[in-house]
């Protein structure tokens, strides 16, 4: 081996090693799209398992061609502080330049496109829970298209493309905005435009709890969500370097996720008098939620507390969105918007110089004073008033066309034999 | 450190990062056993779930023991045009030489003996899902013994092992054939000697279906298997390099799958009038199986392509098998022969010079001429001959020897209580 | 790139694939906590599958809380020969001195230390089903908080961290006494204060089997922990080298479960008349644990010789245990304690010089004598004596001080409704 070739040899193994990493990582955040089929079809009923299985099923591809048709270049192409405009349609891997946002990180173009895909079909899963039971399965395929081609790319060019936000000071370093609150206000606008599944609510107002037919796919479900979030946010350094930060971040990323399980299971315990296993699965993710943005900024300790927060959070988020008729048949809107939004407020309490690197100033409590919160409450709203504003848009358009609610007999009977002619269990004696 | 010891040092390095990503796409393709575990018991009757599940774990027990003892060494070793006879039983890793064809990866002898085995042990589990609800177990494992050890590796050696079909000029990236097609013709040759299940046809012929009864796990196998083809098919790179070539294979795995998806629930709901779960799950898998062996040579536009082929090939499929009393309950014939045809024809269609470092010319479509279209055929043809007569020999033998269909009593009865004295779900009322 | 810096590149890169490694095994391992969840709640009745999914969901985070709070400084922490004493409280990431004994591995302390808390989890998972259908779901929090943070990281220290077992020559690589035994001495202590499950023995004595409601869940968890134990025994290497060794333990791990597979499918056929399919996946985790100690010392023929021994001691110790009265639902005594024992007594009869780059002398089988095996012996009882006695006081402190056991009526009306006031499978008919 000659001198001059050492630098090359060096560089490719570096890119290598920081590719497998990259697609480990979105390898894993695909397959929380497991997960969050699981976790939802086992929190609804059976009669309409099969529908909530095929739109999670379907959803990943739909986010796929979408994002490829359309998102990537609205996200990442140089463009203006609000919207991408590069190699726009159909993204091409043999033009990797015009996408400056993302290009501190030397992963071959492919290697970017999938994980940022990934994060993407996250976001339009998150809408399938909060609308389950009640809307048409052709409705949710539009919307969510629309979300990950046009919605989803814009917030997060402001953010992550190189847009206002990110120009601002505004962090979010794995998406607990990004992708998560993004989910949840898009979500909201479908459980206000759809209204609450027939029986939630008795004549008298108040809650008539319905039960998910399968606790062990939930289990499954929160435990493969945890599991992908080791690639959620620890590979969204996209690079390797000495390991360390990566490190960090798988241990604060799993010591939130701990805390919040423990606060809300005590939560739990004090408000409904026992331990109830779906607040505790909810409890890990609200964690995880709460985490995203902060995993690489805060270090352990804040980490512990930024979970135990989230933990009694969403515990105390199921019953306020119930008492106000946005009927969310499985806690998205309390994991993912109200956790997003904590875990975006809380950098800019616990951020700390020289965690991972990163040296962007401190949060509120390490000395850093109001301006970095103030730039999260900004990006909050922001995005709530974009996101949520043309998410009630598109679901008032999509009622207007084509309907976005089945009928009620086809919701008492069930979507799967309505939408799907189909049963999820044959064979199995099931009571009405 | 020395100028000296630099070379050794990378040497180092980029052995051990292959072999991490060698490792780590292994493990990743074990896990679709998984996958075909849950699809193939869902899709089946609750009454035959403990032998379908038991089958499922067993075969890949089976397939290492098999491929230990013989397959390595049929199918890597040095020989002639037709087997290779290096290290021939018990394969020892302490020789690791002799194996020519696959000396291209540096990664050490035991990374290439597990990645070859759990693409091994796929062949096998392909064969578990056809031959459903009928076959006796002994019966299933003495053939899953032969598969592994005897008919997969030679015609493995013909296309991965220096054989006739590799010197020809017959190219299949991952496995379309040599995987997917091989167990689809053992499948096919056990389902003919075998018989439809007693109840799926009508005293008029006409067709009864039966349902699945389990699509949740159905839905689990189907995300599973595609979150193992993120081993499967880039993995097979065998190496890392600069990342190019294995970000490339993801992205048009994915999108192939992507694009099945989109074309199987469009094609289910014109044809069946609904969008079908089982049709769509199917789907994904037959974009996965058709894409698998023109992953590295073809674009993302071209995989898209492939996909929506196999979406809409896969649907066709269906009917056409049961209208000719091949009775599969889980598709697989369907999915991996069907669409391990198209793929590896595929290839000679869509295959570009100038993709992920191959060059080797093109296919039809970009330039290329029928020689490798030819080429194409001539493999499919020649393996069908091979893998279908050996194979219908081996059950035909077996049939003679041992039986390998449960008495008429027994498949009514359930195969759970008859095979193994044992009931999947106990406590739970079942609807007979 | 000047040649100053070639050296610091190289170190980055190494250390940078070692973390990427040791994190991707770590969450493999972390992931064993899905199967070991989906085993045992399979494997028990459906009325107590809330309880046993949700002890199996917060254990993880239990163990996170009480590793990072004690167990991680008591284990590795410099001291003496007993116990570690550095950075004793809350690990701080901060401080990366006063570990000697992990000091081997470059990798960054938050990669040490998430790697070493999944090992903690999985002891403490283990003892979740021994002790199953009968327990109080505070007593077990309790339990498991103090195994973790208390009773495995001493034992381990004497292992792992430095300790008197390990300055003796004891032999352990991944953990079949570190981990799998201490799990179960634990639960066998539990077992005997906790008494067998109502209805689990007869009047006269005899055995009344209990059937477990769900055999894909079991199915699923099995192949669950097969994939985790990929993570599991490699990773322990920490490190990448040439691959080499962490390729050889693959093979020898996969082979040890294919060869107890085999031994146990033929084990249950001949002793209980049919194929039994919790024998089998039971028997397949007994070759997995049976291997852990040895599989980097030993060969890929002898891996094969222990599982085989494995998966017959498996089906024999299930009866064992069952006769004396100690009613462990899902078999953890004879999978985790008595493969454990031969796991680790088989490094003394097959270890091998030369094997990945060990070289610490033979086993009896390879000219070694008697010395190591009498030293792994020590270990077995050494370990026995304390893990079984403490674990013992602290079961009978807890019974005195808050009661493990449910009261009779709630054990009978299943522990979902008791503890938990739900149910695990809102809808279907459930026969009692």
């Amino acid at each position: 081996m000659d001198a001059v070739s050492d630098p090359a040899i060096l560089s490719t193994l570096s890119v290598g090693l920081d590719t497998v990493w990259v697609l480990f990582a979105a390898f894993l955040v695909f397959f929380m799209n497991l997960g969050f089929a699981m976790v939802e079809t086992g929190l609804c009923r059976s009669k309409n398992a099969v529908n909530i299985l095929t739109k999670n099923f379907i959803v990943f591809a739909i986010a796929s061609l979408s994002f490829w048709a359309l998102g990537w270049g609205l996200m990442f192409g140089n463009g203006n502080p609000f919207v991408g405009l590069t190699n726009l349609f159909f993204a091409n891997g043999g033009v990797d330049e015009g996408f400056d946002a993302i290009s501190w990180t030397a992963v071959p173009f492919w290697a970017k496109f999938i994980f940022q895909l990934v994060f993407a079909g996250t976001a339009a899963t998150i809408v399938s829970g909060a609308v389950a039971e009640r809307i048409k399965f052709p409705a949710f395929i539009v919307f969510a298209s629309l979300l990950v081609a046009l919605v989803y790319p814009v917030s997060g060019h402001w953010i992550w493309g190189g847009g206002w936000l990110q120009t601002l000071g505004f962090w979010d370093f794995a998406g607990s905005t990004v992708v998560h609150s993004v989910g949840g206000w898009a979500a909201l606008a479908g459980v206000l435009v759809l209204g609450p599944r027939t029986g939630k609510y008795r004549a008298d107002g108040t809650i008539n709890p319905i039960l998910g037919h399968n606790m062990s796919l939930v289990t499954l479900g929160g435990l493969v969500l945890w599991f992908g979030w080791f690639g959620f946010n620890p590979g969204s350094t996209m690079a390797v370097g000495d390991g360390s930060a990566i490190a960090h971040i798988v241990v604060t990323t799993n010591t939130a996720a701990a805390a919040a399980i423990l606060s809300s299971t005590i939560t739990a315990w004090i408000t409904l008098g026992k331990p109830d296993l779906s607040m505790i699965v909810n409890g890990a993710l609200a964690g995880l939620v709460a985490i995203t943005a902060g995993c690489a900024f805060v270090d352990v300790g804040s980490s512990a507390l930024i979970g135990l927060v989230a933990g009694v959070l969403v515990v105390v988020a199921v019953p306020f969105f119930d008492r106000r008729r946005m009927d969310d048949p499985v806690g998205a809107l309390s994991v993912h918007l109200a956790n997003g939004i904590w875990g975006t407020l809380a950098v800019g309490l616990f951020a700390k110089d020289g965690i991972t690197g990163s040296a962007t100033g401190n949060g509120l409590f390490f000395g850093g004073g109001f301006q970095l919160l103030l730039n999260q409450a900004i990006g909050v709203v922001a995005v709530a008033a974009f996101v949520f504003g043309l998410s009630l848009a598109i679901w008032l358009a999509l009622k207007a066309i084509m309907g976005i609610r089945v009928s009620r007999e086809e919701e008492l009977g069930g979507l799967d034999r309505g939408e799907h002619g189909a049963e999820a269990y044959a064979g199995f004696q099931i009571i009405d």
